[in-house]
């Protein structure tokens, strides 16, 4: 199967509270509306074993879960997911949208938890190769924001319970990203109303659809 | 805390139907004559979480399990049990043998699947740094007759279900390890009677012992 015929890869990346749960199914219905077909999925998860890693992963736990350990689980998911069902997804021609991605390994284990971004990086190759979305949608929020909205939703996982310094450095790690990969990445200000939100993720979506 | 007063780390590896369990609880037998203060653990495993990863990797499943996947996992099991338990035991002074450790994933992923060592490699040096087992002993056997021992033991794991051909390649690469660490390995015959391959291994922990 050629490049060409390939489907487009798009991630939707954000802080806490920063609206992806609404806007993934927004960005479902613009590309529905283009006849797009459109696989929805979200990291950590994806597939049966990738979800039992995310349930591992977010569990709030007496034992303290090292670093290193929390990165190559998150590695581990993405594996299986990027193997099994992003890539024959991808060939067979149909759209990916993942909730999340690798960009937030090195917004939340690089920035947040101030892990090697020259590790995450190879973790990055190991499993992906050369392949990386298409488009990347960050949901942009001052941390204070987005925690007031996060707390609405009840009980917290083990990394919404992190302080307003982590989610601080998680936001300037994502916005830094942005800044190195300007061609893939929309930073949506997610400040706003959703209608705004939802206009502005329209337009991202309309011009990559027309390129 | 000095070097000198770290405890001693040892690996207990072996193919299938090799003996592990029943020379495990010998070496602690031999250590403990010998006044050494000893935890016994395992790999994958040794801790709650790496333990529940460890019910992931062995786990049937209708899920093909992608070969990246097997590895990182096994490395994250692998961080959660060195950060969290053996290096603070080690750093009191007590001894660690584990069943299994870093030597496996290059005979099982490296030789069995045919995997990059120098993935395994860089995943071994990001999760231990320069630390490896002070002394590891391989118990080595025929494939045929440790696969007659194994199917004794009832219904098998994932990696037990292999093939012949995969358990050849596995046995290669433990005894090249072996081969390139001399100093580190000592290989036990294990197709010999219970009684010869414990005398042989009390020889080379009292070797270390008086070193």
């Amino acid at each position: 199967m050629s490049d060409t015929q390939r489907g487009l890869f798009l991630s939707l990346e954000g802080t806490e509270g920063a609206g992806k749960s609404s806007n993934l199914a927004w960005i479902k219905e613009v590309l529905d509306s283009h006849n797009k077909n459109v696989l929805l999925t979200r990291e950590p998860g994806g597939t049966p074993l990738a979800e039992e890693i995310r349930e591992l992963l977010l569990a709030p736990r007496k034992e303290l879960v090292c670093e290193n350990t929390e990165l190559l689980l998150i590695f581990a998911a993405r594996a299986q997911h990027f193997q099994s069902l992003i890539l024959p997804t991808l060939e067979q021609g149909r759209w990916v949208v993942s909730d999340r991605f690798t960009d937030a390994s090195f917004a939340y284990q690089g920035g947040g938890r101030n892990m090697s971004f020259d590790t995450i990086q190879q973790l990055e190759t190991l499993v992906q190769g050369s392949l990386r979305p298409d488009l990347t949608i960050l949901l942009d929020l001052p941390v204070e924001l987005g925690m007031q909205r996060a707390a609405k939703r009840g009980a917290l996982d083990r990394f919404e319970q992190e302080d307003l310094e982590f989610f601080a450095r998680v936001r300037e790690a994502y916005l830094s990203r942005a800044e190195q990969n300007p061609s893939r990445y929309a930073v949506v200000d997610a400040s706003q109303s959703l209608a705004s939100v939802q206009e502005h993720i329209r337009d991202v979506l309309e011009r990559l659809i027309l390129s």
